[in-house]
């Protein structure tokens, strides 16, 4: 069972990150960027069959490791 | 103009950031985890409105700073 997990910065948490790469792309010579958000995406193979299963799994990851929920949120999409 | 890029190791090449991820979370107890790949998550909101354009001028932010082709593949999904 395969799963995708994205993992981003809450509304109005700032994202140096992100700002570093608008910075870096304006100074190529891109122009009219709003805003850049920088986040995580993370593919997770599982052994486990069952998708429900696959799913809770996955979720007690994502707040015990994989994202800080005091300022990330994250969505987990079970693929096959 | 909205865009999600993810950004993934092409496949062969060594991932030890979600080697370190599959360990830290076995170590927590999570079994059953045959394999873990850690990418990169862009949103990015350009000021234009012509959604080919927006596609055009991504693809070329990609090549030229936000993921190494010679490693890396890129997806490019124009959101609104």
């Amino acid at each position: 069972m395969k799963a995708k997990v994205h993992v981003t910065l809450k509304n109005g948490v700032l994202d140096p990150e992100g700002k570093a790469v608008q910075h870096a792309l304006e100074a190529l010579g891109f122009g009219g960027i709003n805003e850049i958000r920088k986040g995580k995406f993370i593919e997770i193979d599982l052994l486990e069959d069952d998708s429900a299963k696959a799913h809770q799994h996955i979720d007690a990851m994502c707040r015990q490791l994989l994202a800080n929920t005091v300022i990330e949120n994250y969505s987990i999409d079970i693929v096959e």
